[in-house]
């Protein structure tokens, strides 16, 4: 029986994540859970899986989940904030980290938990792209494992199984290529967001759905995969897949590619990561190639969707480039979603950030968080 | 350094073999080969390699080889026949023994060579299709390593690193359907030997050509996959995949399929089976899936192609029912090539075969050989 921590349990995977818990009760323990502000899917986290502990972010959530626990005897501690976050991220009994939450909260609960030796489930992007090198640098100083909870990363983590990382040659990163494939910039710089949000293959969070149009999520988990896999960027292949069939894949010196397949379903990965090096039967739709029939493959479009190549290009820089990327995109995002800004501003403004708040600073928790704020600042100031 | 024996040296894997060898002189060092009968080609490879033993199957070519090697006072030592053959392939300094011979004539240096606890590099398809039970217990029982030297076994063999043999749900073994794909049985009865001859992707023996177009090649790989990989006949899945790019692939119980892909070049299951379980630099030409473009798949044709399904019936059947497809289809193929029957026989002598001579004796060495001669003789009486 493994003790999970699940930060970010009323979110996409957090959901996904229980699924795979409930069907595995015997092996997992749901230990600990976290949750933004929603309460009330909380109270129903912990009447089925009675969890130890419950955290909350916003206060008055707390208090309501709290109230709960103690008007009806629960064995469930609640606790408030970041505090909270890291106590269950840091117990003793904890086996497993699985980080769900969305954004750069997600970064210092995940540090505190490799500095206390426990396995990470990882699915906070923000994690690596912002502090990749001080994630990795603890991860490798406390011997602790970094899986990849998303399906890109999770199949290049299956593919390079029984290999030598020292074997590979580059890795293959697929891409739907988003809803926009094909158009040109001009031509959707103005798409209303109800379309941008339409994606045609995974059905995921307003955010992480635009992302997915401009491809800057691409561009992030390209410095996601140079982080978690050791490769130089030049070593790292964007493909646009549209079937989203093949997750990525390794193509490593002997010419020889491995690559993982499935059908389009977040548990997969997450079933993966909690198993590893085990698999279990299938909770997922299995796919037979034949009714598939056709799988296809083109180079990005780097020039209609600029996000892609900012992405890399801030990868490459290091340092706290792709905190400022990432800081940028999301309030870029935001205020598109917000209809302040449309479309074909995404990349402006991203390009714009890195260029006026270029630094060399040190990577530390300080310097990324204050730059974020110096970031997000500028851009509501000029464009909300 | 390790001391390899190649059997089969002058033929098509045996060639390749040599190349694999050549580009890694300071990690292999050939130890010993044999040949049919082609002397010439193998005093090229004894003035090349100076192995330390070479063995010739036909007295006229030993006595050649043999003539050579003491005129021109060459370290290599001459041998004849059978008892040549065991004795390279069980010699105590032999690390692996590479078994790229074509025929029946495998199966006894593979066996002893297994008994005297060397790895097999295995080419030779009859060894597992007529003795697979025989050779399998033997590995088994000796600690001894099977690594498959064919594109689609070493694909599925890459595939099965790093994950546990009963998390396999099925092996998913990839045609390219052959010269005649997509063309009706009648339409293609009468087809002459050259179109035959003639495989899209591979450049390969004759009768391995033949066997291609007939689709007998992959049901013998099914019948090998039963072995090698102790799955079921029901859990083998024959996908036609005319592009040659996927090599064959692994689906999981959790829903994951692991495919390999490659270029169409033998060097790389030759060389990944030596260097087990590292890579070497590339010898082949690394594909880009953006310049393939589009990968298809699609159900075998049974119907037009029957020899797949009679071949499968006849592993499902066991014993030495496999072992009488093999020599029926052998021996069909060889009248076939000398214009004796038509395309559209071969299927129906191979069933005819399995009916008349329908066994259950057990499976031995004598009782293989016993039943190859009678089908041999059976046909060539009544065909030729």
């Amino acid at each position: 029986m493994r003790n999970i921590t699940l930060l970010g349990a009323t979110g996409s995977i957090g959901t996904q994540t229980l699924d795979v818990i409930r069907r595995q009760n015997e092996e997992f323990k749901l230990f600990a859970v976290s949750a933004n502000k929603n309460w009330d899917k909380l109270i129903e986290i912990i009447e089925e899986f009675s969890p130890k502990f419950a955290v909350l972010m916003e206060e008055n959530a707390y208090k309501k989940v709290s109230n709960y626990c103690r008007m009806y005897n629960k064995n469930t501690e609640v606790l408030l904030g970041m505090n909270g976050l890291i106590d269950i991220s840091t117990l003793e009994d904890v086996d497993i980290v699985v980080t769900a939450v969305v954004g750069m909260i997600g970064i210092k609960p995940t540090l505190e938990a490799i500095n206390h030796g426990k396995d990470i489930a990882l699915a906070n992007k923000e994690t690596l792209v912002v502090a990749g090198e001080i994630i990795m640098e603890a991860a490798k100083k406390n011997n602790v494992r970094i899986l990849p909870v998303d399906s890109e990363h999770g199949a290049i983590f299956q593919c390079l199984q029984g290999n030598n990382i020292k074997d590979v040659d580059k890795i293959i990163l697929t891409a739907s290529g988003g809803p926009f494939r094909g158009r040109k910039f001009n031509d959707i710089a103005n798409i209303p967001v109800e379309e941008a949000l339409n994606h045609p293959k995974w059905n995921m969070g307003s955010k992480i759905s635009i992302d997915s149009a401009t491809l800057m999520n691409k561009g992030l988990e390209v410095i996601e995969a140079h982080w978690l896999f050791n490769q130089c960027y030049e070593d790292i292949q964007v493909v646009v897949h549209p079937q989203s069939i093949i997750h990525s894949a390794v193509q490593y010196k002997d010419g020889s590619i491995i690559a993982q397949m499935a059908s389009a379903d977040m548990r997969l990965p997450i079933q993966y990561a909690l198993n590893f090096p085990y698999r279990k039967q299938c909770v997922i739709n299995k796919i037979d190639l034949t009714e598939i029939g056709k799988l296809t493959f083109e180079k990005p479009d780097m020039e209609n969707f600029p996000c892609l190549g900012i992405a890399i290009a801030a990868g490459k820089q290091g340092g706290l480039m792709p905190g400022i990327l990432n800081s940028a995109n999301e309030t870029a995002v935001s205020l598109y979603l917000n209809n302040k800004i449309n479309f074909g501003q995404i990349s402006y403004i991203v390009k714009e950030c890195l260029d006026k708040f270029f630094s060399s600073a040190e990577v530390n928790l300080d310097n990324i968080l204050d730059m974020q704020s110096k970031v997000t600042d500028y851009i509501i100031k000029k464009y909300k």
